[in-house]
């Protein structure tokens, strides 16, 4: 099978926006060994549109579209789609029905120009957006199948894996099955030698390398004639891949590095409480992304000011004179200090210089101390990243919750070895 | 002035890298004031990089490639251009020297695939590279400038800079200056529909909204002969947008959200503490995103279980018990409890059900209060959010800065009435 994807937007060709969902679109098709031989950009123009979509469709038996299906003027995919294909446009009653009560629940009155949104092509399929107003269309036509989706990346990620992925499988001869490994604690190039002869060996199943700030992902897929046969090539080779990084393998899929420690505190009946400096917050937001947080996370605490340090944590102001709020020492406190407080089983403190002002020779910029505190436990860790304050902040959440992972993995080792 | 660019690649289509150089290059041109009105990739595949060409050259004055100039036998790019053009490749002797150099730095050989970099199409100008081996090319070809440049994007961007930038800002005629007005609290729809004549009118200056979670954009683009002179295009058509909108505009171009708020309170010398439950320490992630944010936040809780309520902000627990822990009234008490506690001007508290469990038909999931204490306000706001988890929790966060800022903006306005 043969896709093309169609961008549309002037504010693609403007270079305003960078195009996500091109590469995200291209990814999903490479792993379902769709064949991607061309991507056209073009702005909000019906001409172009409708000029892009007929060579596509004279080309691919796929034709993807993101973007243009606004309720302005200027949004004119599925119109074009339709006129291509000369299919009329008609109302989808659900689609309405699920835009009205979008806007109810928004409490915002839902205007006229959302109307032309619920309009889908004679014979075509809605795909529903529950993160946004536009539904998407999926429609057959000469042995073509053409799928209009929303532009923005949270409408048209959760769209495409809903409803669009398993409509796409069903098209396919064989099966691919790919396994997301997740690594952390080392550079895509380190990975790369260390598996240097897996990846050059590969054929099927094969390994792409991935990095992506403070973790690297290995993709590992596999062609066979069933779902079972395609697993089993699979796990040969992850059980090579785990002997080798240990560890450092923290989560598989889309499970993210949050996901993986309430769980195991949650497995362990265990509890946590963080107190935050320089990543302010982020810490305790990414815990309490995942869904049950409340079970195992107690509190967090942003201690930006020293007062707050104080108050809050029960440091001394010596401590903090002496040594300096960017201390290992305070660390330590912080890490003791909102564990006491919560009566957790353990703590997480950190404290650190993000920028871009405020480092000193001594202390520059992208110096972090992590303190972590458990049952049997008292550590701090010295960490010096580089890049903007937005990276330091997240290097130094990821680092930290991996802390606490390979704590709570080892005690699992441990408590079984004394069985 | 009308330009197409190319971008070759198997890479960009198996979506494994993200194609930063068809932004950089968009964004170049469109500060250029030429028009593009197509991007295209495709793989390195010489047949259909030869269709892409033609039809480029077809449609265009400008048509500029990037990637496919390296050494290996994929690398086809200037193969096919000399192809299409129907001219030959001669060897340009300054960039094998550059190359040969460039390897002696390195202190590496330089292979024998090297090359075959070297060679141009007779006529065209080899544009330097140096931050790597691949020198770039322009063809002068009837009326039309074709550009190879090479696909790393370290190597591209400098080129582009130091030889094109120059070479193009002769041929062209005209600036363009675009502007960003970002918008809170409407839909992209209500927006298109106050704006409606402004949006049907557009010539010179346009206006193009864009919406992203929690915000609308509106592009306003203006051409001119100067500067100068498309500036006072784009004022004219913002004062009358800015008449319309009010005060749900919050920002310019890149300014985010907490940005303002942390500008507006920094100009008052006023602080802010933050109490919260569902968004678990999002809204003070945010907020110290901002550098310098230190001077206006004090300290952030995150009081997920109910003893931290009580224990880190004084809530009664008759009044947990008594109202639920989702409540207006425990909203205020948060608000209240943190500023009380950390002795600043501001207090929000915010407490609510992100879901997916934990709902009930009278605490739907997405039902979220958020409490305001300021100098001279006490208030508390309902709020209820569609959509997943992460998206109550970050359109909560940016409701309860946009409260804020709106509170700030109004005492502004009034302490200007009382001077």
């Amino acid at each position: 099978m043969r896709a093309e994807i169609i961008s549309v937007g002037t504010e693609l060709l403007l270079g305003q926006i960078v195009d996500t969902n091109a590469v995200f679109l291209s990814r999903e098709l490479a792993n379902l060994g769709i064949d991607l031989y061309h991507r056209t950009t073009v702005g909000d123009n019906p001409e172009r549109l409708r000029q892009a979509l007929e060579a596509a469709l004279g080309r691919a038996e796929l034709v993807i579209t993101s973007g243009g299906l606004g309720p302005t003027a200027d949004d004119l995919t599925k119109e074009i789609v339709a006129e291509a294909l000369g299919l009329d446009l008609i109302l989808d009653r659900p689609s309405l029905e699920r835009m009205e009560a979008y806007f109810r629940q928004l409490g915002r009155r839902m205007t006229e120009n959302n109307y032309k949104q619920a309009l889908i092509p004679v014979g075509g399929k809605a795909l529903p957006n529950p993160h946004g107003t536009a539904p998407g269309v999926a429609v057959r036509w000469k042995e073509r199948l053409v799928i209009c989706l929303p532009g923005p990346p949270h409408e048209l990620e959760p769209m495409f894996r809903t409803y669009v992925l398993p409509m796409l499988q069903q098209e396919k001869s064989g099966v691919i099955f790919s396994r997301v490994l997740k690594i952390s604690g080392r550079g895509e190039s380190a990975v790369a030698e260390e598996l240097a002869d897996l990846l050059a060996a590969q054929s099927n199943p094969t390994v792409a390398p991935l990095a992506s700030p403070g973790e690297v992902k290995l993709r590992l897929t596999a062609r066979a004639d069933s779902t079972a046969a395609a697993e089993k090539l699979i796990a040969g080779l992850e059980a090579q891949i785990r002997e080798r990084l240990g560890s450092s393998i923290f989560g598989v899929d889309d499970e993210t590095m949050e996901e993986v420690v309430v769980r195991l505190l949650a497995n362990r009946g265990e509890t946590l409480a963080v107190a935050e400096s320089c990543t302010g917050g982020l810490l305790a937001g990414r815990l309490t992304e995942v869904p049950g947080a409340s079970a195992v996370f107690e509190r967090g605490v942003v201690t930006y000011s020293n007062r707050s340090k104080v108050e809050l944590l029960g440091i001394p102001e010596e401590v903090l004179t002496a040594c300096g709020a960017v201390s290992p020492e305070v660390a330590r406190l912080m890490a003791a200090g909102v564990k006491e407080k919560a009566g957790t089983d353990w703590g997480i403190g950190i404290t650190g210089i993000a920028g871009p002002g405020g480092g000193t020779v001594e202390k520059p910029v992208g110096l972090v101390y992590v303190g972590l505190e458990g049952p049997e436990i008292s550590l701090v860790k010295k960490l010096h990243f580089p890049g903007t304050r937005s990276a330091v902040r997240r290097r130094t959440v990821q680092t930290a919750l991996d802390l606490l992972r390979l704590e709570l993995l080892t005690k699992q080792s441990l408590s079984g070895r004394q069985k």
